[in-house]
């Protein structure tokens, strides 16, 4: 039996793809089951309960050596801990390649489109297999959480092309209403800590070489109110600063993404993290908030303008 | 343009398969050609001739950010020296993941089957493109080459089925002996000197890890006339020890391998290698040579060895 999982701090697609891989691979003859690695944020219950299914359950602690399958992540720091020690068999992603290794040779699927959703369904297709409503209705939720129903950079024809076939299986008829109930969702944060919603949708990168490497910690916020999420912006900062110091973080930056607007407000958590924002964006911090205008894609947008500031730098 | 190529010593599957990827490239709106980066072995010629082609060029000096595509290999090691500042959009390969990391999200296939061109075809299926017979004709040789006409333990039910296929549309009907003719030609070794026949099919790996990491050279020679080869044991086990010690390597083998036979027949450079050969394969070296037996595939059964060994010792 296969382990199937997403990163950690899981977002929509991460654990829809999870579910719908796990579908497809028993399907094709590999039994195997969908798990999460971590809390879910607000976006993906409503997800699930729209298409009237169960969360997957957390990942049990594993054997040495069991067989996993990774979708929609590839860097082992923002998968299981002990991933290592697992043999990796199956791995279906649309990030850049990292530093995962495999034991033995494995099924990998990377593509450059918008989900991991997107690629599943060409899985579907390729191997002629019929598209369930609850599975076309999994992927559409993908697909429309990772493009922010096409409004952010990484969206690509394929994934345009998939969402209007999977509606039509999911029998959703008003796409852009589902995908703002979706972001809604994801928006009514409540009395949410601030130390959730920045652990909400928060991954790790390494900027720099040897030893000039550093290790930066990037949260994204996205949702259809950014008022109120900026409006607890002391609590968000207090909460990004312990986390600096608890995990010896060169920088933590929260970027507050307006869903709708298409812009992006983002907190810095010291004046180390603005003299960055200032190289690498051309943009001055006022009051711990930076304003970076259209730059909504952390993985196509926010991160290669780092990585190129700091190898500038290096 | 996407420029195509496989691995270091590259063998017939990874000519062949650059050439037919960088065709499929072409015919689905990526314009893209087929190089190599090394001398080919006397079987690719061969095959070539067979198909009325010339072989792919070297590939030239490449400038930074030049984007490329990666057939039959993935660790760095066997690739273009200066492969990290490239820019690697495409890699299709049969082998285990190693250290290779892209710069943004590329387009990955990876399967576990006994060839690229197995791969390939799949390819050619999803996109619902026909095959040309001279595709075929080289995605066939790709297979029976490093199936050794399915006698290797890394052959699988998809390569089978493709050489069925593909043996149709390059109009070969007897699939057997034109695999006889590639391994004769193969076989056909003259008076290559001897440090030619070593890096024919010759591939580094480091095993162990951190301080106890050691770097081995394995090299393996398929032939139909083991004789021959080991007829010429001395002055190759020179050109062992002259590698080994140039090199700085922690261990060399040479593996002669009698395709019809499916025996391996190993040379190591020394006791040291001796004393591994006994620990990971419990075989006993007498005069510099050790019987493997039915240890015919590098990737499937020598190297899983030694790493399952050194993975012990550490």
């Amino acid at each position: 039996m296969l382990f199937v999982f997403g990163h950690q701090n899981p977002d929509t697609d991460a654990i829809a793809s999870a579910l719908v891989y796990a579908s497809y691979l028993t399907r094709t003859g590999t039994p195997a089951l969908a798990y999460r690695i971590g809390e879910m944020n607000f976006e993906t219950p409503f997800v699930l309960q729209a298409a009237g299914i169960e969360a997957p359950p957390r990942l049990p602690e594993l054997a040495e050596g069991t067989a996993v399958a990774l979708v929609d992540h590839n860097e082992t720091g923002q998968s299981v801990s002990n991933l290592a020690q697992l043999n990796v068999t199956h791995v279906v992603d649309h990030h850049k390649l990292g530093d995962l290794q495999t034991n033995t040779p494995a099924m990998l699927r990377f593509e450059p489109v918008g989900s991991c959703g997107t690629i599943l369904l060409r899985l579907y297709r390729e191997a002629n297999l019929s598209v369930e409503p609850l599975e076309a209705q999994l992927m559409l939720s993908a697909i429309l959480s990772d493009t922010l129903h096409f409004r952010s950079p990484t969206t690509t024809e394929a994934d345009r092309e998939a969402v209007e076939f999977l509606a039509s299986v999911a029998g959703i008829d008003d796409v852009a209403s589902y995908a703002m109930q979706m972001f809604a969702a994801k928006s009514d944060l409540g009395d949410t800590p601030a130390e959730q919603i920045l652990a909400m949708d928060y991954k790790e990168f390494t900027f720099g070489e040897g030893d000039d490497a550093q290790r930066w910690g990037l949260g994204v916020t996205e949702t259809t109110n950014p008022g109120y999420v900026l409006g607890r912006q002391d609590e968000l900062l207090a909460a990004m600063r312990r986390l600096k110091d608890k995990e010896g973080l060169a920088g933590v930056m929260l970027s507050v993404v307006d869903i709708l607007e298409e812009h992006n407000e983002t907190l810095v958590a010291s004046e180390q993290e603005a003299a960055v924002v200032l190289g690498a964006f051309g943009v001055q911090t006022e009051a711990s908030r930076a304003s970076l205008g259209g730059m909504i894609s952390r993985k196509k947008q926010l991160v290669p303008a780092l990585e190129a500031y700091f190898e500038q730098q290096g």
